[in-house]
C-alpha cells in the first residue's frame, strides 16, 4: 500500500527535499509547511524550497526557513505537493528529478503521477487534508503549529469550508484542531479575509467594469497590467477578483481577464451547470468543473469575444 | 432545570406562537423555522408569525407557511426567539404577552430574562446551535429540513464559521448535517453568498466612497436613502456593507453611515481590541464588542464628526 512505502521512504531518507507548484496558493504552502514541520519532528535533514509566496502565508510557523534554493548534492528523498504536474514544481523540478526517490501528494484530478509513489485523492478538497491521513500514517504529532499549516490549505481550497467539495472530515478535523488550541478564527482571517489595500483597489476596479451578458448569466470584468502597477499590486493581490461576479444572484459563469506579458489570462468560475474546464480545454487550459483557465494569445476585445461567445454555447 | 421546564410546557400546550426579532437576520428565521417544524412534528397548533423577511430565506422548508398575524384567541404557550428584548419582538409582544405560559431562548448577552422560562447562552455563537440541545432534549427527530433551518442559523451568525465564538460543536454538529444529506453548500451560498443585484450596487457605492482615516486604522463610508432608491434596495439589501472596511488591511474600526428617516444608523465593526459597543453606548446603541451599532439624529457631516471623533479616543 502506497501509504506504508511513503512510511518507509521517509524513515529511510536523511536529506528530504520538499517542492509545490508555482505561484503557491495556501494549500500548496500549508501542505508543505506541515510536511516541513512533520519531518523536523522525525529529525530530518529537510529542505522546503518555495523560490516566492504572498506576504499572506508569512505567520505560518517556521515558514522563514523557507528556503530559494536546495543543496548541491542529490537528496535522498523528494516530495511534492498539491502539484499535479512535474512541470509545475516552480521551476526545481531538477530537485525532484535528481532525488534518488520521489512522492507525490496531490489532490488535483488531473495528477499526472509523475513520481515513485503517487498519493493522489481527486475527492478530498485539499492537499492538506489529504495529509492527515499521512502524517497519522507517519505517527507524527499533530501539534498547533502543524494543525495551523494544514488548516491554512482546508480554509484556502473549500474557500473558507463553503466549497461543495468540502466533506464531514473537514469539519471534524476543524472541531478536533479548535481542541488542540489551533486559532480557527485568527488562521480563517489572515489566509481569506483581510486584504490588502493594493487587492481592495483592483476589487474596485474589476467591480466598477462588471458587465452582465446574457440576461445577466455572464458576469464579465478585467484588469489590465497598467491597473496592477497604478496601484502597486504584488503578488497574490489579485486573487479573489473572479469570484465577485459569481456571487451575484443570477450569474452562473463569471469571467476574469486579467493582462499577461503574453495576452490575457482567463478565469472562469460557474455556479451550477456549466463545465467551465471544458471551455478552458478548447483554449489549451484546464481546471475544475466550476473553477477552471487558460490564456489567450491576443488583445482585450478579441479575447473576450472568444471566450464570451463559446460561454455562451453552454448557457441554459 | 429550564430544559424540563420547556418540555413539560411544550408538551401540555395545544395552541403555540413563535415570535422572532424585527428585521429578522438567517438566525431570528433559521431558529424560529426550526422550532416551527420541530413543534409541527409534535403536532401542536402552531403559528410562526414574521411580517416581512427577506427573500434570501423562503428556500428554507415550509416557509411559506409563515404568518403575518396571529389567532385572535390567547395562546397556551409564546415562546420567543433569537431575541434580547421583548420589544424587539416584531410589535406582536401582545401575543407573548397575552399567552398563558412563556419561554425564551436566546444568545444575545443583553438579553433581558423577559418570559416565564428563560433558556439564554450568550457564549453560543447562534439561538440555532442552542436549539441543537433543546430539540433533543424534545426528543425531536432533526430531519434534513430541520437540519437545514439550524445550519441557516448558524452559517448566518458564525458568518460562515469564520467569527471567534465558532465553537468545536458547531463544526461537530455541521460533519453531522453533512451525514444526514444536508447540503451544506448550497445552504452556505443561499444565506450568505449570492448577493442581489442592488447589493452589489450598494456595495460599488460604498466602496468608491471609503475613506481610509487616521492611517488606515479608520475606514469610512456611507449610503443615502437616495442611493437606496436608485437601485431599488430591499430590505437586507444593505447586509454586510460594514464589512468591506474592516477585512482590509490595517483597519481596526469600520464605520458604516445608513440614512434612516430619522437621521443615520451607524455600523461599526472592529477587528482586535476596540470596544465598539462601548462607543454605541455613548449614543444610546448597543451590540457586541467587535459589531455594534447606534441611530444619530442628526445630518451626514455632524454624524461623521461625532462618531469619528469619539472612535479616535479609543485607537492605539
Amino acid at each position: 500500500m502506497t501509504l506504508d512505502n511513503i512510511r518507509e521512504e521517509i524513515n529511510k531518507a536523511n536529506t528530504i527535499v520538499i517542492l509545490t507548484h508555482e505561484t503557491p496558493d495556501g494549500d500548496a504552502i500549508g501542505s508543505s509547511m506541515a510536511m516541513y514541520n512533520s519531518l523536523k519532528q522525525l529529525n530530518k535533514e529537510v529542505d522546503l524550497i518555495i523560490p516566492e509566496y504572498a506576504d499572506t502565508f508569512k505567520f505560518l510557523p517556521n515558514s522563514k526557513e523557507i528556503k530559494k534554493e536546495g543543496r548541491k548534492d542529490v537528496y535522498d528523498l523528494a516530495i511534492a505537493l498539491d502539484c499535479g504536474d512535474i512541470k509545475r514544481l516552480n521551476g526545481f523540478a531538477k530537485y525532484f528529478e535528481d532525488a534518488k526517490v520521489t512522492i507525490n501528494i496531490d489532490h488535483h484530478s488531473s495528477n499526472t503521477m509523475f513520481a515513485d509513489y503517487n498519493f493522489v485523492n481527486p475527492d478530498a478538497p485539499a492537499t492538506c487534508q489529504i495529509l492527515i491521513l499521512v502524517l497519522e500514517h507517519l505517527k507524527i504529532n499533530i501539534t498547533k503549529e502543524i494543525g495551523t499549516c494544514l488548516l491554512t490549505g482546508i480554509i484556502t481550497d473549500t474557500g473558507g469550508f463553503k466549497y461543495a467539495a468540502t466533506t464531514a472530515e473537514t469539519f471534524e478535523f476543524t472541531a478536533w484542531l479548535l481542541g488542540i488550541g489551533v486559532n480557527v478564527a485568527d488562521t480563517y482571517k489572515r489566509v481569506l479575509e483581510i486584504k490588502t489595500r493594493s487587492n481592495f483597489e483592483l476589487t474596485k476596479i474589476a467591480e466598477n467594469r462588471i458587465e452582465f451578458l446574457e440576461e445577466g448569466k455572464i458576469s464579465y470584468t478585467y484588469i489590465t497590467k497598467e491597473d496592477e502597477n497604478r496601484v502597486n499590486a504584488k503578488q497574490g493581490d489579485h486573487e479573489g477578483l473572479v469570484n465577485i461576479g459569481r456571487e451575484i444572484k443570477g450569474v452562473e459563469v463569471s469571467v476574469l481577464l486579467r493582462e499577461d506579458k503574453q495576452g490575457y489570462k482567463v478565469s472562469l468560475r460557474s455556479n451550477n451547470y456549466v463545465n467551465v474546464a471544458d471551455i478552458c480545454v478548447l483554449f489549451g487550459g484546464g481546471g475544475h468543473i466550476r473553477a477552471a483557465g487558460c490564456l489567450l494569445h491576443t488583445n482585450l476585445q478579441d479575447a473576450k469575444d472568444k471566450i464570451i461567445n463559446e460561454i455562451k454555447k453552454h448557457l441554459r
